[in-house]
Parts: C-alpha cells; sequence; structure tokens
C-alpha cells in the first residue's frame, strides 16, 4: 500500500520539458504548456520529477541540459547553485530577469508577495558602491528587502544583507576661539603646540592624541577638517598652506585622502565622531557623541573600542573584489560593529552609506 | 629633605647636548662626549633630563627640534612614536641605521645581548613579502626575533611577530586508476560525471563537492593540480585542454592564479589540503590531512572550520598596503587561526611563508 502509494505521487509530478535551439524551456503541465527557468528544470531534473528533451526529440542528461543552459547563460551555475540552496531551504522562488524572488517560507508564488530580492554572484565577480546602490534602489521600489548571494571557489552560498542607512543625528555647536590655532605639518601628522588646543579639541572634541605631554598631534584627515572650519591654520616649513594646498600634499600619501576627507566631513557635520580603524584595517571606527561622553579621563580616545560602525570608503564607481567586502563584513561580524561601504562620488559630493551584513537566511 | 635629594637626582641625570648643521647629535654625559640619536634626545628632552642647544649656541624647544630632526630623517616621527611607546613600557632601545633593538625588561645595552629586531612603519607604507623575508633574514643572521611596529593614524602603535614557517608534513601516496577521469569546464567551475570520482577524489582526498549526487563539481586550483598530476582530462565544448590552455582560461577569471595555483601545488605536495579561504575574505583555509580524518561522513568539506592556517598569496614583489595587512591577521586572530602571507617567485617557482601574528609585547 505504500508503494502504491510512492508510485502515484511520482506518476502526478513527473513532467516533461522541451528546450529549443534559443534556449527557451517549455513545460507540459497536466495539459498546460508553461515557459520555465533553467534553474527551475535542472532543478526538478535532479529530483527527478521532470525529464527535458531537445527540440529534435532526444532525452537530455543533467549534464547535457548543464552544459546547454551555460552556453545560454554564462552565470548558469552561480544561479543554479544558489536556487538549489535557497529550495533546499524551504523556500520557494521565482526567477526574474534580474535577480531571484523569495517567497515567505511554506509560502508559493501566488499565495504570497516574494519578501526579498537575491542578486547572485561569484566571490570572482567585482562590486561596486553604485551597483549595490542601484540594485537598493530596485528592490526598493519592488518593496523588497535586498540580499546578494555569493557561490564560492567550493560552491558555497553566503549570503548577505544589503541596506543604505542614513545618520541623521545632529552636532552640537560649539563657540570658538576666535584665532585660529597654529599647527605644523611635519612628514607624517600634524601638530599643534598649544596646551590650549589639548584642552579644547581633544579633551572636548576627541580630534587628535596629546602628544609630548601638552601638544596634540592630527591625522591628516582631522586637520583638513578643522582647517576648512576656520580652526586651525595650517603650516608647512613656516609657510601658511590653503587647504586645497594640504589636501594634494597628503594625497602624495593616501591616495583614497580626497574621497576621505569627504566622508569624515560628511559624519563630522552629522554629529559622529570618527577615529582611524587601522587595527580592524579598515578606513574609520565611528562613534555616536554619546558613547565617547564618558571617556573624558582617557589618554587616547584610540583606547575606546566600542564603536558602533566600522567604514570603508570607496569612490562609488570603484570595482572592488568579493573578497575583500567578504573579509570587512566578517571582521565587523566578529568584533560587533555593522559594517559600513562609503561610496563618494567625488564631483557631486554625494556619499552612499551602505550596510553589509551576514545573514544565515 | 626630599626636595634636596630630588635636585640632586635630577642634577645628575640632566645633561645638554648639541645638535650641528648636519643633524649630527653630541651629549656631554659626565665629561664624556657621545654621539646619540635624535629619538633617544626627544625622549629625554620629554622627560626633562636634556637640554640641546644649536651649533650656534641657542638652546631648541621640543618643538623646534622634532622639526629639524623630520628634515634630516623623513620617518623621524615614526620612529619617534615606536622608541616613546617602548620605553614607557619599560624597555631599553638601542637604535640603529636598519631600525630598533630592544633589550630584555629591565636590561640595559651592554648588561644583555638584545633579543628583539624592531622595524617601525606606518599605515601608510607599503609591504612585499620580498622586503619582509629579507628583513627576517637579517633578524635571524643577528640571532633576533622580528618584530614590526606600525604607528597608524592616530598615532597608535601595533606590534606584529614576524616568522618565515616551513611546511614539512609529507604526502601519502595513492594508487590511482589508469585511465584519467574526464573533467567538463563550464563557465565557473569543472565537473566529473563519474560516481567514482566523488568516492575516489572527494570522499578520499577532499578534493570539490559532490554536485547533483553523483558529480564532483572541482575548484579550478583543484582542476589545475589535478590535471597537471595526469588524473583528469580537462575539456571545454568537447575539445582537450592543455594545463596552460587551462591555466590561461582561469588567469582571465582570477588575475593571481598561477601564483595561487604554484601555492597550491607546493602545499598538496607537502601532504596538506586547501580548501577556499572565501568566508573569511582569504585564499586559502589550509588543513594537516590528520585534522580532516575525522570527517569522513561529511556532505561537504566546506563545513570543516578547523583550519590551523589562513594563507594569502602575492608574487613576492607586490606591495600590499599595511590595512590590508592587519585585517587579514585580525581576521585570523578573530577565528584563532594563523596567518599566513605566500610570496612567490613565478619566475623560479620559490615561495616564502610569512607568519605574521599580533604581539602585545
Amino acid at each position: 500500500m505504500p508503494d502504491l502509494f510512492l508510485f502515484i505521487i511520482i506518476f502526478i509530478q513527473y513532467m516533461v520539458a522541451v528546450i529549443d535551439n534559443n534556449g527557451k524551456i517549455t513545460v507540459k503541465d497536466s495539459g498546460k504548456t508553461i515557459l520555465s527557468s533553467p534553474v527551475e528544470v535542472l532543478f526538478l531534473m535532479e529530483k527527478e520529477r521532470l525529464e527535458v528533451f531537445s527540440a529534435d526529440g532526444n532525452s537530455l542528461s543533467k549534464k547535457n541540459f548543464l552544459t546547454i543552459a551555460s552556453k545560454f547563460d554564462k552565470k548558469f551555475e552561480i544561479k543554479f547553485i544558489v536556487y538549489k540552496d535557497l529550495r533546499e531551504r524551504g523556500y520557494r522562488i521565482k526567477t526574474g530577469v534580474m535577480g531571484l524572488r523569495l517567497y515567505p517560507r511554506g509560502k508559493k508564488p501566488g499565495e504570497s508577495e516574494s519578501t526579498h530580492y537575491i542578486i547572485t554572484i561569484s566571490e570572482r565577480d567585482v562590486l561596486s558602491v553604485k551597483y549595490i546602490k542601484e540594485q537598493v534602489n530596485l528592490a526598493r521600489n519592488l518593496r523588497k528587502k535586498l540580499i546578494i548571494g555569493v557561490v564560492d571557489e567550493d560552491g558555497e552560498v553566503t549570503y548577505y544583507n544589503i541596506k543604505e542607512i542614513e545618520f541623521d543625528t545632529k552636532p552640537s555647536k560649539k563657540n570658538r576661539p576666535k584665532k585660529p590655532y597654529h599647527a605644523d605639518f611635519l612628514e607624517e601628522n600634524v601638530f599643534i603646540w598649544d596646551k590650549d588646543a589639548v584642552d579644547d579639541l581633544f579633551l572636548e572634541e576627541y580630534y587628535g592624541k596629546q602628544f609630548l605631554g601638552d601638544s596634540l598631534q592630527l591625522s591628516l584627515t582631522e586637520a583638513a577638517y578643522l582647517s576648512e572650519q576656520g580652526i586651525i591654520d595650517l603650516y608647512k616649513d613656516n609657510v601658511k598652506l590653503t587647504l586645497d594646498d594640504f589636501i594634494d600634499l597628503c594625497t602624495r600619501k593616501v591616495e583614497n585622502f580626497y574621497n576621505i576627507f569627504l566622508v569624515y566631513r560628511d559624519l563630522k557635520e552629522k554629529g559622529l565622531t570618527l577615529k582611524t580603524g587601522y587595527k580592524f584595517g579598515i578606513d574609520f571606527r565611528v562613534y555616536d557623541n554619546k558613547d565617547l561622553s564618558w571617556a573624558t579621563d582617557r589618554v587616547s580616545t584610540t583606547k575606546i573600542e566600542h564603536s558602533k560602525y566600522l567604514l570603508q570608503v570607496f569612490h562609488i564607481s570603484y570595482a572592488f573584489k568579493i573578497p575583500d567586502m567578504a573579509r570587512s563584513v566578517r571582521m565587523a561580524n566578529s568584533v560587533r560593529k555593522r559594517m559600513i561601504f562609503a561610496g563618494v562620488d567625488t564631483a557631486t559630493g554625494n556619499i552612499s552609506y551602505i550596510n553589509i551584513s551576514w545573514t544565515k537566511l
């Protein structure tokens, strides 16, 4: 009795598909003819629920089908690996022109709206913040969450949640002494030889680091920002530097300096504090100022590890490698911070902040 | 009485130095005239134990001394920050032409041999495995341990232990079937449609991943190695590929492919197993085979996380950025693995394995 029952199930679910010379697949299901996507077809072949024939009537093996499908879609292997992984986790998926649409677990297409929009990529691909931002916008217009599924060299899939975030905190304005501090740019850092600057800039606003007790050592980004704000005057060999001169000099030391400066300025003006993320191999640690307020007895803000965010700066079109993204996200995850990729459109000054995090699905 | 005592101490330790127009510094100490290095001098000025005069007899402030010292040595700030940090941790340091020599805590130069050789760099510098290897050799000839002190944008120092390691395990030779397996290279991966290959290569030797149950999916590196060993024959569109053809095709997908392949081959021949380190954003996870022997019931070796090493491949002369190194080392540290940078001399095939790890000193 169980055997007979099993036979009927298989018989009912068993279907036949035909693939034509253009790669178009039609499935005959209960008399209806429907179009199907290659990933669905190979998945059903693997589950022994579908047999595929070529237009001339020959039955195709999984091997031959995979070969043919890869001819029509160079990314077929990658898409199939992600599709199969999600189906085997109990999700129903619809394939679209742009990516995969994922339905809530237990729901079929038609019973419910899809909730996630999934892009599939290989670890060998490259990404830019610009591309990610476009995909975030597309997903938002479709009212879906965006997920990237990355297939690695061993054929395993890692999923990432992608969203754009906005920092909408407000800065507290401070009354400044009228006269800017004199600041000397040596080779690597900028120094202010004035005890008042230590009190005013370091102790009250977390700029720089005390150096030789009564002087203040600023990072290049901090110096550029304070110069633009008219809080310091920059000198090199006793010659006053314009901000442009200074940025030019810094760009010889740090290739991405101007973009880094634009992000620093943007977030400072939103009331955040940025310190180097060197110990994490990332451009910045980012703090809400209220997280720093307890730290008034510190000798160095670099000892404060409780930043919320790690932030890496790219030109918005820069094609970064997927393993680099993976390393940053994994790093941030292991130290319980949120990883932000800032994409700077240098020409317009527009900055996109993209948060990428691991998700298990 | 305490006041008088204090006065005597200061009087005895207080010294005078003269810096000439070539930056040479002479210190007059108890009647002797000795040469001193700028970092020592600034440190003693800061501790108010030394006053410095220019050749024309003017007393120099710390600010002026720093400015002059930076003129003669572009890396003076960096060296000084590391020197000061180490002195304040209770170490005595001797400055040399190449770097700093560190004495055991509590010992002065002359009382004991120095134990460590310390290179000071800025996070804005670049490094190559070649340079690191040269420094390791130099330190080994001096019978010292090598440390790199990296000064970050905020003026904090992170120390790294550097050593070259050798993998001297031995492979176990296996009898192979005489006929190579037929392997198809599609777009991203290589597939073998033979159940014997799953048993032979995957279950016994951890190559690849089971795909669609009865076939085996290999990574490009695995396929290149197995092809070179005569264990598989590679085909693309039913045309047999030479190993050179295949490596050319792979190099179009992965720019560093040939170097990655050379490292893979070298370590396979030393009896290790390599799987992708994608989830860590690193080229490889490396296992001793004995660490894998329990995993015979696995469906995928990628689930095995207990690798000893993470390994990143570079051409030996490739100048990598210090924050990239910092990120990899921090990552490996957080997952309790050892981080190895493999430097490949492509022309000779020589490979150096450099282990870099955090140290507190």
